[in-house]
């Protein structure tokens, strides 16, 4: 364990106020100094947070160094190991030990950090997660919740599990909305969030056979929950005004992401081309120059990066593994606001509440773990 | 069954070299006139082109009549029965005789049409399509292929299936790449198709079991099926110009397409928000209306509305519920491409050679069936 070579640095949240975020700085793959180009964003945005790094120390001493932003704000834990991509996470459960990855986990677990940031191997971050912070009480699958910009008032919507596992049945299904409407309350501040189970069509008898039975779990559970279900939606209704959460598995969750991120840019893609076109169209490119930026701020997909790992003994923020400066950034501020507000303790009050009202007879098959 | 008042009609292709396609014009969330103003606009561009229409006739009959472009180029069949979208496909399946869905099948079944359109209940168009043209030898789930916008070239990618079966084995998957391929080939005119299995990730350990056989089924069908495997993609490649056929089960296939389509119209709409935004950039609009009106062209769900049922002894379209004239028209336009093509029988060859070429052991559970 070092510390930045600039200044001492106040390491608990306790200290002067500051908000301290766990950062594995090895696990991207485009390498440390854009994860530290991240934290220097951000540093330079929020004179409240304080970071501990975890990673190569010669590197990172070097690349905070060359940031004045982050000077006197980044305590650095040496780790030799590094997650790739390609670990499998059984393997890195077994020898996680010394990773980077592992280190930025146990801060959150010590309570030295409120919230972990990682750009790495998403399986293997959310199996160190589970191993060392351990599940929620009443909690089978944890998951992995992502923002999905909407037409709602508030811009975004949230879509749960988008890759922590890539099965889940009812009551799992069931757990995911308990989980989405708390951090749809307590993160965005929505009173009575209403809550879509994603299918292939909205009728009650299309789609798998657990899909028809976690519509009637989260049915009958949304009075209790304090929550408004509106049935089955499709992909179409992502975006969508109609709904604030969407409960889906991390299989189709991970595709429709993934999908709507592609989409996205290509038709950001296509634009640029539309406007390249004549110099009719490059002046015309010119005057809508501050449109044209606030639109591209909107369907930004690193503006929405980090995925919130929901469902364990403290948080948890995944962020893109090819995410830029930009969307690190994006996802420590994340980290920060959830830790800032204590979302933590409130979720894990709101799924304890939850799990004690479940009707009988819908445990997980795994609930006993 | 009764002719268009106001002339004689050609029934059949041979007669004076027309295409005639049978157009199911009771199905769709809009009725029967936006089917008939799509046909309509079909006909305006495309002299070749005839219509056997099937649904109420007095209806029909006075919506053909509004439009000059059909004048003497529709068959009306007097169908009372319609199948609604809450109709399960099994009820259908019993009690479709005499709807207007089951008799636009039946024109392509005696051959009288080249292909079918119908913008109705799509698991009733399946069902039926299945019941009355019969699986190809081979085939043991028939899929529903869609054009998707790309980076590619041509524009576009195949993606299939997309919603005829929300489940498929791994056999089911290597067939879908064998018909994708085919199509990619014939419809398309991509000599070696390039096809990607979609997965949570592009690492051959990922995914569900069936999507690890899928993987090394197809994988070893490459060479002599004439395509290129690419292995596993994300929903990120699906508009990429890494691949030409994306491969998944219908489930999945049907959730990644209506978020595509949601994300582009969310796109749309926020482009037009940013430039309704002040009197320059309005102003730049007018400028740039040219390259938007090309960009909207470019990413505009209609255009490529159409999703053809491929694996049965006939060629059906379905267009979407929801579809407007230009979608309609735009699914009937690929009808009558794969139709002059002749599509179906290259396909139907193409198929019954690589069933021949399967590696034994492969059998789908149902492929008795």
């Amino acid at each position: 364990m070092t510390t930045d070579p600039t200044s001492p640095v106040p390491r608990a949240p306790e200290n002067g106020g500051s908000v301290v975020i766990s950062v594995d700085a090895m696990g991207g793959d485009r390498g440390p100094s854009v994860v530290v180009a991240g934290m220097a964003e951000s540093a330079a945005k929020n004179p409240e947070i304080r970071f501990v790094v975890h990673g190569d120390e010669a590197q990172l001493r070097r690349l905070i160094a060359r940031r004045k932003e982050l000077s006197g704000r980044c305590d650095i834990r040496h780790m030799t190991g590094v997650v790739t991509m390609e670990d499998k996470p059984s393997q890195i459960v077994r020898k996680g030990n010394g990773t980077s990855m592992w280190s930025a986990i146990e801060s959150v677990k010590t309570g030295e950090a409120g919230a972990a940031v990682s750009c790495g191997n998403t399986g293997a971050l959310m199996a160190l997660s589970m191993l060392r912070l351990r599940k929620l009480p009443g909690v089978n699958r944890p998951a992995i919740a992502c923002l999905w910009p909407s037409k709602n008032p508030g811009g975004f919507n949230i879509m749960l599990d988008v890759g922590a596992d890539i099965r889940a049945d009812a009551p799992d299904l069931l757990q995911y909305a308990l989980m989405g409407a708390s951090y749809a309350r307590n993160g965005m501040d929505i009173a009575e969030p209403r809550i879509g189970l994603l299918n292939v069509g909205t009728e009650e008898h299309k789609g798998r056979a657990e899909l028809k039975q976690a519509n009637e779990l989260i049915s009958a559970a949304a009075e209790a929950g304090n929550f408004r279900y509106v049935g089955f939606v499709e992909g179409g209704d992502l975006p969508s005004s109609r709904v604030d959460v969407i409960v889906t598995d991390g299989f189709t969750g991970n595709i429709a992401l993934k999908t709507g991120e592609g989409t996205a840019k290509l038709v950001g893609e296509f634009l640029r081309q539309a406007f390249a076109n004549s110099i009719m169209s490059k002046f015309a490119a010119l005057l809508a120059m501050t449109s044209l930026k606030r639109l591209q701020k909107r369907i930004d997909p690193r503006r929405v990066n980090g995925g919130i790992f929901l469902g364990l003994n403290g948080t948890v923020i995944k962020s893109h593994g090819s995410a830029d400066a930009t969307g690190v950034s994006a996802a420590i501020k994340l980290a920060f606001q959830l830790t800032k507000s204590g979302f933590q303790d409130r979720l894990a009050a709101r799924v304890a509440q939850s799990a004690a009202t479940l009707p009988s007879g819908t445990e997980s098959e795994g609930a006993a773990s």
